[in-house]
C-alpha cells in the first residue's frame, strides 16, 4: 500500500510502499478514507516535534483521520463502519492513563502520538489500530471526518476552561479566539454555535480580503487585525473578554490575555512555543490574575470522550463554513498540494479512498 | 467606644473614639471579641491599597473579626450568639454579585471591602453588620473565630484550583506552599489535615532557628528556603509538585511555579503585588502549561460558604499549631504591639473584650 510520510533528514514528505498493516488482538483493520494536514504536520515535517518510531527510518504522517472498518477482526466493531482514531499510544504495554481513558494527560514519555511522536500516523490506504481507540461516527461524516480531531481539541480546551470556573456563577458573553487558521475558525464556529456567547472576536495579522477574514464575518464575529489592536487593547478597543482560546502559541499573547480577559475569565492555551525570552509585566500579570480571578489552563491533546463530542458538535456547524473552511482536498496523485502553505489555504487534506454506503 | 484607625496622611494605627453604631433594619449590632492583624492591614496602613469611606478622614481597621451578637435587632440571629463577619460589602445599594451571594466574585469598583477599601473596618469595640454577612460559629472558636477569615481564604482557593481540575482525574500527592506567614502556615496546616496529600513543602527565606520553620518542620513539611532552592528547582532537588498555593505575592514564582508544578498540575495564586517588569522566558512558560495541561487560577476574598467551610476546618487543626500561630494577642492598651513585625511574630490580634458563656 502506499502512505506519505518524512524520511530521516528530509522535511518534505514522500510517497512510501509498506505492507497492509496485520491488525493484532483487539485491533481492527481501518481502510483510510480522508485525513487532514494541520500545524503540526508541519512542525514533525520541520523536526519540531521528534521521535521517529523505534528502528524506523522514516514517520508516517498523519493524526487527523477518519476511515471505514475493513475487517473488525474479532472486535465489537462492524465491517463497513465509519471511525476516527484518537492519537495517542501507550509507548511500551500500557499504563494508568491509558487505562483509564485519559492519555491526554499522560506526561511526556507515558505516550507515542501517531504521526507526530513515536508512531506511525494515519496516512496510508490501511492502518490498524486497537478498537478502543476507534471513534464511531455517523456514515454521515465520512467526508468531513477528520475534522473530528481538531473539534475535540478544542471540545478538551472549553470543558477546561470551564471546569475552572465551575464553582461560581459565570455567565460568559463574549468569546475571543486567537488565530485563524484552521483550529481557531473551527472553534469560532464551536462559539458561535454556543448559546452562552453573544459577541465573538477573533485575532489575526492577514489584510483583507482574505477568505478567514471572511469567514469570520460570515460567522457575525469582529475581527481583530493584531497588527492594528495588540491583545491587550482589546478591552479598550471592544470589551473584556470572558473567554479567551490561544491558538497561535505564539507566548505573548499569554501574557497580553491576561489584560484582555474580564473579570473571572479564563484562558485556554492551546499553541505550543519553544523557548523565548523577553520582558513582562509580571506584577501587573499576577495582580490581575489574582485581584479579579481569573484563571489560565493549558491544553493537549483529547481522548475518546472529547472525540465523541466533536462528532456531535460538528453536526452543528453550517454546512457554508464546512465548505469554506476545507479549501482542497487531494488524491495520493496530487497529495503534495494539501501540504502547501498559502494565504488561500484554511484547511487540506489527502483523500486516499471514497466511502461508499452500504 | 475604642476604635483603631488609620488616619489620612498617616501611616501608623491610633486609638480614635466613635459613636457605638447603630444597627439598621437588617443589621445587627455585635461586640467585637478578637481581630486579627495581617499584611493587607499593613498595606492599608502605607497606603498601598486606598479608599476611605466616602467623607471621612480615617478608616478604622481590620477585616479579621469575631464577635458577639449584642442586639440583634429583630434579624434571625440571637443574643450572644459567636459570630464572623465577611469583608465585602456593596458600595452603592446591591448588585448581582452581592445577590447570589458572590461578593467575592466582584469586580473592582462593585464592592467596598471592610477595613480595607471604601469602608470602616471592625477593630472598634462594637460594629454593625447585615445579618446575612456574619457566619455563625461555634462558641468554641470564640478566641480563634479571628482565623475564620484568612483560612476561607484558602477554602475558596483550593476549591477553585481543584475545579480546574475536575475533568480528569486528579490524584495529587503533593504540595508546597509558597511563604511562610499566617496564612501560608494555615494553608500548611490545612492541607496537612488534607488525606490527599502526602508530602508537604513549605518555601521562606529564614535562617534557622526560626519558629516559623519550627513550625512548617512540626507539621511534617520540607523547609524550602528559597535563597538556596529557587522555586523552578523544587522538581530537581526535591520532586515536582501537584499543587502550588502562593502566599508571597512575589511575581517570579509565578513563571517558576509553572516548571515546579508536576504535569496536569495547579498553581493557586493569592498575593497581590503591583507592576515590576521583568525578563521571563515566556515560551517555556506557555509551552509547559500546553503540553503538560496545567492550569493558574488567581483567587480573592471569599464568601458565607468559605467561611463557613473554614470554621469546619478550624476544628481540625490541631490545638499545638493554633496556639503557636498566634503569637500575641493584646488589649487596646498595648495594640500597637498586634501591628509590630519581627522574626518571632507570626499571627497576632487585638482583643475588644472577653467571651463569657452564658
Amino acid at each position: 500500500m502506499k502512505a506519505i510520510a518524512v524520511r530521516d533528514g528530509e522535511t518534505t514528505p514522500v510517497v512510501v510502499d509498506k505492507p497492509i498493516p496485520e491488525p493484532q488482538a483487539g485491533e481492527a483493520l481501518v481502510r483510510t478514507l480522508r485525513v487532514g494536514v494541520d500545524g503540526t504536520d508541519h512542525e514533525v515535517m520541520s523536526g519540531g516535534h521528534g521521535g521517529f518510531p523505534e528502528g524506523e527510518d522514516h514517520l508516517v504522517l498523519g493524526h487527523e483521520a477518519v476511515g471505514v472498518v475493513e475487517d473488525p477482526n474479532g472486535t465489537d466493531l462492524r465491517e463497513g463502519e465509519v471511525v476516527v482514531p484518537t492519537v495517542r499510544r501507550p509507548p511500551n504495554g500500557t499504563n494508568d492513563y491509558f487505562e483509564r481513558g485519559e492519555a491526554d494527560m499522560a506526561p511526556a514519555g507515558e505516550y507515542h502520538e501517531r504521526g507526530i511522536v513515536g508512531a506511525h500516523g494515519f496516512m496510508a490506504e490501511y492502518f490498524t489500530s486497537p478498537a478502543e481507540d476507534l471513534v464511531r461516527i455517523p456514515p454521515s461524516q465520512a467526508e468531513i471526518g477528520f475534522l473530528v480531531e481538531p473539534v475535540s481539541i478544542t471540545e478538551k480546551a472549553i470543558e477546561l476552561a470551564e471546569a475552572s470556573r465551575s464553582t461560581f456563577t459565570w455567565d460568559p458573553e463574549s468569546a475571543m479566539v486567537l488565530g485563524n487558521g484552521s483550529l481557531g475558525l473551527l472553534t469560532l464556529a464551536m462559539l458561535d454555535e454556543d448559546e452562552d456567547y453573544e459577541r465573538l472576536y477573533c485575532l489575526g495579522r492577514r489584510d483583507r480580503p482574505d477568505p478567514t477574514v471572511d469567514i469570520i464575518e460570515e460567522l457575525g464575529a469582529t475581527y481583530v487585525d493584531s497588527r492594528k489592536t495588540p491583545v491587550d487593547e482589546v478591552p479598550d478597543v471592544h470589551e473584556a473578554i470572558d473567554f479567551i482560546y490561544e491558538a497561535t502559541g505564539f507566548p505573548k499573547h499569554v501574557f497580553q490575555s491576561v489584560h484582555a480577559l474580564a473579570p473571572n475569565g479564563v484562558a485556554a492555551l492551546l499553541g505550543v512555543p519553544s523557548s523565548w525570552e523577553f520582558e513582562v509585566d509580571g506584577g501587573s500579570f499576577h495582580e490581575e490574575m489574582v485581584l479579579h480571578n481569573k484563571a489560565m489552563v493549558g491544553s493537549v491533546n483529547s481522548n475518546v470522550r472529547h472525540f465523541e463530542a466533536a462528532s456531535r458538535t460538528l453536526t452543528t456547524l453550517p454546512e457554508w463554513f464546512l465548505d469554506d473552511l476545507v479549501t482542497g482536498v487531494y488524491g495520493l496523485d496530487e497529495f503534495e498540494r494539501a501540504f502547501e502553505d498559502g494565504d488561500t489555504i484554511i484547511k487540506t487534506a489527502v483523500q486516499f479512498s471514497e466511502y461508499e454506503e452500504r
